[in-house]
């Protein structure tokens, strides 16, 4: 309900820490609100692409994952949320301590959820944009 | 040299080893051909989804790497590819022992090389198609 | 009812022709099968960019039709279809006497129909890849 | 030059008036600065699809060529540009008395420009938005 999105929260904890490969990545939820999910991981030393920079499979993972749980944010209680499509276009290589993916919610719907994803990349205490997503979440 | 696939073959296996994320999925390069790249890999236990499913992620990063290095196949030797932009439709769950990505070039060029791929899950012997990938590499 | 092809054809010429844009752009269907449709149209004075070449906005138009059609074939009779998405990569000016659009349905299904387009163009009687379009369409 | 965005507007409003696809469309530039071009339309009676509402392939069209003018706002005074890739999501119907399309420069660079555009219909007076747009364009 959305009426108590404390339950939402809950909801989201759950299925995040039952996602193996956001343990693999070391990614944690760092902000839940009605419409937008903050997850926040480093860049390990197993999750890189060939010059040592984050993999673009990273960087989708946590965009993918932030706007899911964007999209099951402002789902009925009792839905769970699959993808269903995502565009990606990667702005600048993924450099830094660590990377920040922020999913929102651009259009609810009853059948379809169109979300958006910013990620970005935190070195030395500056913040740069290094990925864009734009996709589609549908309940299951 | 496209005269020489041999050596784009050894280019490709040498990028693919310094992937560390590659090595985490458990990944090996199954072919290589000019213009077209396939890479197999299990779903393993660290990278599900909370049903227990291969992660998007994974399935992401098999089709980005086989299509990259399908169109780095056809790049000058001293290039190295990056990705600009990839957009993935997921078509059913990543259920099974293995997937296998299959990543081809649509339309080779100097500054921009149109890729797909194709991602398919094998579960007891039959091969199901689970994501279908566009996008856009550069030389770098 | 895809027993009935015949059926489905007129359903599909019928909504063709009440698309204005359609008329505008001089298209016809030249194709209509299960799973796939096929529109041709010249590169009318009227749909031009800055450099006198079709518009990517008509190239589109052609593809995201043919799409939207091959998915109404695969579907009940009484459905109609909408376009929810759609990625588009523009691979060659559009140039020559005219454009053929061809539109496949890639995975069928009741909530979610996933489709692809190419858009050739025919010059001096050879055939030329344009653009490729991968998206979603829905029942309405 | 950025110091001069007289200089561009020139250049962009020559390069859309040479569209004949927007004069079909009836469409004007309403906006130019730096880094964003609006464009607005009415929804004619020659660009709908079979319900009457505006055609998906108007849609686009003008969201594909407010961000490619947002992207030649800041490119070097001698370029052109070319569309490689976009995708769109449609979010609902093209209904009411006309459209407009915002595009935004995302990332500038001097290879690539990655590109939003938001498309609005204005019906009675208020906005809904009905398309968001992500892609990239080149200088030519």
């Amino acid at each position: 309900m959305s009426a108590d999105p404390a339950f939402d929260a809950t909801r989201i904890r759950d299925s995040f820490a039952a996602q193996s490969l956001m343990q693999t990545f070391g990614a944690s939820l760092t902000r839940i609100a009605p419409g937008l999910v903050e997850i926040e991981a480093p860049i390990l030393p197993c999750a890189r692409q060939q010059h040592g920079y984050g993999h673009a499979g990273l960087t989708f993972a946590l965009g993918d994952t932030a706007a899911g749980y964007a999209a099951l944010s402002l789902m009925p209680p009792e839905a769970e949320v699959l993808s269903v499509e995502l565009k990606i276009n990667l702005l600048a290589p993924a450099i830094g301590e660590r990377l920040v993916a922020t999913g929102r919610v651009v259009k609810p719907g009853r059948r379809l959820v169109v979300v958006s994803a910013e990620v970005e990349a935190i070195r030395d205490g500056s913040r740069k944009l290094i990925a864009l997503l734009q996709g589609t979440m549908i309940p299951a």
